[in-house]
């Protein structure tokens, strides 16, 4: 089959990749659509140490392995777990600390003709969602996972920092709670994207000093990180939405003084998403920017790359 | 009157300071006894850009100022809020940003034969409490604020990393709540204080990576925190109780991945730690190293500044 493969030093178009095999518990999936996120451009500079086919956004269509999925649309869910462990016991195998991760640790992603994901992390995908909405159930999903964490309402002022995809998925769900949600960013046309679902931006360049209950950070830049800490009110709560390699060389007395709550936050549950996409409640195919060929795998990381550009999807 | 004065160069005994003013709304206090505390060693050394009288750890007599408490035992609580702002009015006036700060910001501390506090921050000492146990209340308030910021019970596994005076007390603190309290520390003698009230001790040089519910980081380390870091199970809380000076070079992507949450942690009420020393559940007096004469101020910083030192008092 045609894969994209990041062999721990370059990125390459392989024509003849093994298809994966059936598994117990396994289906194969025929990939019909895959989003690629900035993980995965931190993968191929070396995030994770990780080798192989990327990729963990898609929207496939089961080939083999679930008779009674065989042939219907499907997006997965992207910690592999063991099902064993404590944390599978309580529910969060998301921190399953024996578990995979699709296209991120250990096990083969979505950038490919097909893939295999564990059957249980399969949900359908209602027949009223184009696959182009699909595509954003994952970081959708993980949008949605800070409503997991907070309780928010219409008493909050938010502020998410970041106009990227995830900044303006998760501006919009946010706005959902009915708290007051601000999106500042750099780029105008991103930020009028956002403006129609009555979130308010800021241009980066016109920010004052301000506090606000919400800061949730996702620009996954040092300066982000530090703009996000200045702007959280005493006993306010900070989100952090991107994983970023490397260390960073921050003050954390401000945190202390002003005993702000930094809340990590990763994955989240697929049918909050699925719901919202259904609901059309959040907006979504206004975000792609451009739909490659998989063969064109390269040009399209490459074009994911530049910081003005939307959600880049790969189409096998 | 005689003041310890740090200049922004040096600290030094001044035997001619002039005594703090009566003004409207404040007490003036004879200081009975003093605490130095990790804080005001890093104010000799620049934080917070302070001149002046340090020290924030007092027990003291009403003199003057506030006549129905006159001649009576106090102990205060160190924000001196504006009482006006939004802050003030939701009961949170540690947080006003108005405020001034006992020995730390824009006003006199401790370390004096007087000083003068705003009425609304004494509390009365009862009498069955030594001054020795007394001055401990700010910093035992401290370790009480952890129980205002998150629920523990007896099926949570604790650690508190750093086995100083506010490390000793946090586990004492948490340890009341029913939960298992692991101290790390580096020093045999010290972990020797609070194994009798039934925290267990381990030495740093015997640790073992485990994971925790809650860590508490009062090492005022950057390893301390990154060891912190890594003791947290997924989804567990980190408690950041030391204010340190400076940035650190910390990498938080684990942070977002196992979807910790941090809270920054610091003054406490004085009620629940004055009725915890009324009741004896806390040990304090065994901390005490020695107490110094306020004119040998200098050299009880000195010993305090030692890694091995409990608690340095310093007596007017």
């Amino acid at each position: 089959m045609h894969a994209l493969v990041w062999d721990g030093q370059n990125l390459k178009v392989d024509s003849r990749h093994s298809e994966p095999e059936v598994r117990a518990g396994r289906a194969v999936i025929r990939v019909r659509l895959a989003g690629i996120c900035s993980t995965d451009l931190q993968i191929c500079r070396g995030y994770m140490g990780f080798r192989g086919i990327p990729g963990h956004e898609f929207v496939g269509e089961v080939q083999d392995g679930a008779r009674e999925l065989l042939g219907k649309r499907v997006v997965g869910e992207i910690n592999f777990a063991c099902g064993q462990c404590e944390f599978c016991n309580r529910g969060l195998g998301r921190h399953c600390p024996n578990r995979t991760v699709m296209g991120i640790l250990g096990v083969d992603g979505s950038f490919a003709e097909f893939m295999s994901v564990p059957v249980q992390n399969l949900h359908l995908v209602p027949d009223s969602l184009e696959d182009e909405e699909a595509v954003f159930t994952e970081p959708l999903a993980a949008a949605f996972e800070i409503l997991e964490q907070i309780q928010l309402d219409h008493g909050h002022e938010v502020l998410v920092m970041g106009d990227g995809k995830l900044g303006i998925l998760c501006a919009q769900v946010l706005k959902l709670t009915g708290a007051r949600v601000t999106v500042l960013g750099k780029h105008q046309e991103k930020l009028a994207l956002v403006k129609r679902t009555g979130v308010r931006t800021l241009l980066l360049s016109d920010w004052k000093p301000r506090l606000f209950d919400v800061v949730v950070e996702a620009t996954g830049s040092e300066s982000g990180l530090k703009l996000a800490l200045s702007a959280v009110r005493p006993r306010g709560t900070l989100i952090l939405k991107s994983t970023i390699a490397g260390a960073h060389n921050v003050s954390l007395a401000p945190l202390v003084i002003n005993e702000i709550t930094v809340i990590g936050s990763r994955c989240g549950l697929f049918p909050p998403a699925l719901d919202a996409l259904a609901e059309k409640s959040v907006l979504v195919k206004p975000l792609i920017e451009r739909v490659y060929p998989l063969l064109e795998g390269v040009e399209a990381v490459a074009h994911a790359e530049k910081p003005e550009s939307r959600k880049i999807l790969l189409r096998p």
